[in-house]
């Protein structure tokens, strides 16, 4: 399916829409060489863009000849008819957009009756809280997917011309129909959104004293929440079924800790050992997840050792491990501020830990191994 | 409540459970002059704990005289009898624990005819994912609350001891009957992790490709259902009931949000507005949680000036502010890696929005408002 040759950024490209998305888009195909052009129904928000530097205005009477790629980037109910404008007037040779559903556009477009061969439906898979033009990073794609739902009917060079606008944006592509891609952004986009909101939403109302206990998890489990109401309403509605069902499985399963801690409450046998049960599968989800971050592969074994802070004390660790013939997989520092020592937590493989540890301690490092 | 007088830190301490916890007081502690004995079960934490400069390793044959404080830091089912063991050995003069939950220990202690004059539950609102001595701070606690339950029988003596403990880690005392307090962390603390746990369980079987588009939404959502199974197991059998009760009103919202998008794909009408409503109302959540991130007050407007990346250039777009006698509330820069310009996002009072513009476009900035 990946054909490298084609991954060229394109010569010219028409941002429809500089909001976060769009103009983040054209800040990197501008740093690519790409001549980009600006447009957007707030000519402030196109304005900013290019003091950005991410192009030129789009001029009121259009281009001279027809651009490589528009790149549609709004929400998705307003896709197909942008669509339909941009081939009428011939704006450019092919269309992708950057809507976070993909069946509804697609949808749209043919009830509209838009020209298929030349629309490359696709969502990049990244975002900031942040919306508008002010808030665009021309490395907000790099190593993210970036998802391409082509059809039977899309033509081989839309195709070609959006992998290279995708290449020249830093990200990777992944190919889907459009109806995996929306049960897969329903769990790891939308319904996080919608849990999110909900965790939230008992929070409104609660006493300040008891938000006032607030730490990270809750800040964390709920900051997407924040997110804008009336273009998270337009998302979820236009993904509701996919959305619905991973929707009532959570449900499911918070209804089924409700009750187990029911039972916990009675003493009821085995229950806390159900708990643990479900707790292991959320931490089994959470090692799932690309990206994550945590500790040290778990097929390592760690050992740590005090460390002085001064420039030359992880070289000399090094040394002596070194000098024992262990290879450091990993290693990471522990370091309280004002505190003169810190803990150097060095991952190995778990039959070279023991012998790791002898000899840091015969070269007097105070070592230990965390249970 | 408050007695500016007890705040003074204690002359001497004993940490019984060296980890994360216990081994943050600690260091805090000596960073304060305090002399602390440090002892746990398993050696080698008390050693590690010992050798970061968290205090002396406890003599097995006890203390000369009483230590001022001994601090329980372990899970919550331990508490009690350790207490015991403690009030036996006559090791401290009071005693405080760091147990999340609070009911529990006090309804144990009682059961084991602990004397409950000298015995001060605590819980400090701090903590890190990774557990053991080796990831402990001297400053875990600055800034956080830390909750004192004192009831009628608890003695002045005892609770000026520990808020003496408190003060010298930095944090803010919070005073709560045993049932309010574990109350508030089944909100704040208990139910977001089997809220998180229960989003990540319908990650750990979905297949990668779907994974593979995973954003930073979903891995805030879940990071805390990564803590330790067994731990969590205990925190939240401790104090079962007040989570089942927040659990089973977010079981109801989110199946309320489930129902609205079956309305919503059947083109029910108004569906799509309470859709907003909800959302709204977890906006207003996450708003009104401490210590938020994200953008300015709502009660400020903010103008947006385009700026180079050079030293001089803020300093200047404060000087035009200043010169139109325009008081900016609140500034952030919003700055791309690799692009010669960013974005200076101004907060000032709405009426003043309209004069800066003007001020700065005058000046020669490029300014916008965003929507």
């Amino acid at each position: 399916m990946t054909t490298i040759l084609e991954a060229v950024p394109p010569e010219t490209a028409v941002i429809v829409g500089t909001g976060l998305i769009g103009t983040s888009i054209a800040l990197a195909l501008s740093a690519s060489g790409t001549e980009v052009w600006l447009s957007d129904t707030d000519q402030g928000a196109a304005q900013l863009a290019a003091d950005l530097g991410a192009g030129k205005l789009l001029p009121s009477g259009g281009l001279e000849a027809p651009a490589d790629v528009a790149v549609l980037a709004m929400p998705p109910a307003m896709v197909a008819a942008s669509l339909k404008a941009v081939q009428r007037s011939g704006l450019a040779r092919c269309c992708t957009d950057v809507a976070s559903v993909k069946e509804l556009p697609l949808r749209h477009a043919a009830e509209l009756g838009c020209d298929l061969t030349t629309y490359v439906a696709a969502h990049p898979m990244a975002g900031r809280e942040r919306p508008g033009p002010a808030a665009a990073r021309a490395d907000l794609f790099v190593g993210r997917p970036w998802v391409i739902c082509a059809g039977e009917e899309t033509s081989a060079d839309s195709v070609g011309l959006v992998r290279g606008l995708i290449g020249a944006c830093g990200a990777q592509v992944i190919e889907m129909t459009a109806r995996e891609h929306d049960e897969c952004v329903a769990l790891v986009s939308h319904v996080p959104h919608l849990v999110a909101a909900a965790v939230a939403a008992q929070c409104a109302d609660a006493p300040s004293r008891a938000l006032a206990l607030a730490g990270p998890g809750l800040l964390d489990v709920t900051r997407i929440a924040a997110g804008d109401a009336s273009l998270w309403t337009e998302i979820l509605a236009a993904n509701a079924l996919p959305v619905r069902e991973v929707l009532l499985a959570i449900a499911d399963q918070i209804g089924a800790a409700a009750a187990v801690l029911a039972d916990i409450a009675v003493g009821q046998e085995d229950s806390a050992k159900r708990l643990t049960a479900m707790l292991e599968t959320g931490r089994n989800g959470v090692s799932a997840l690309p990206g994550k971050r945590g500790g040290p592969a778990p097929d390592y074994a760690v050992v740590q050792a005090v460390i002085g802070d001064t420039p030359g004390e992880l070289a000399r660790l090094f040394a002596a491990a070194g000098s024992a013939g262990i290879n450091i997989e990993d290693v990471r520092i522990e370091h309280s501020p004002g505190l003169p020592v810190g803990v150097a937590e060095l991952s190995v493989r778990p039959e070279a830990a023991a012998r790791l540890s002898a000899a840091l301690a015969a070269s007097g490092w105070p070592v230990a191994s965390p249970a």
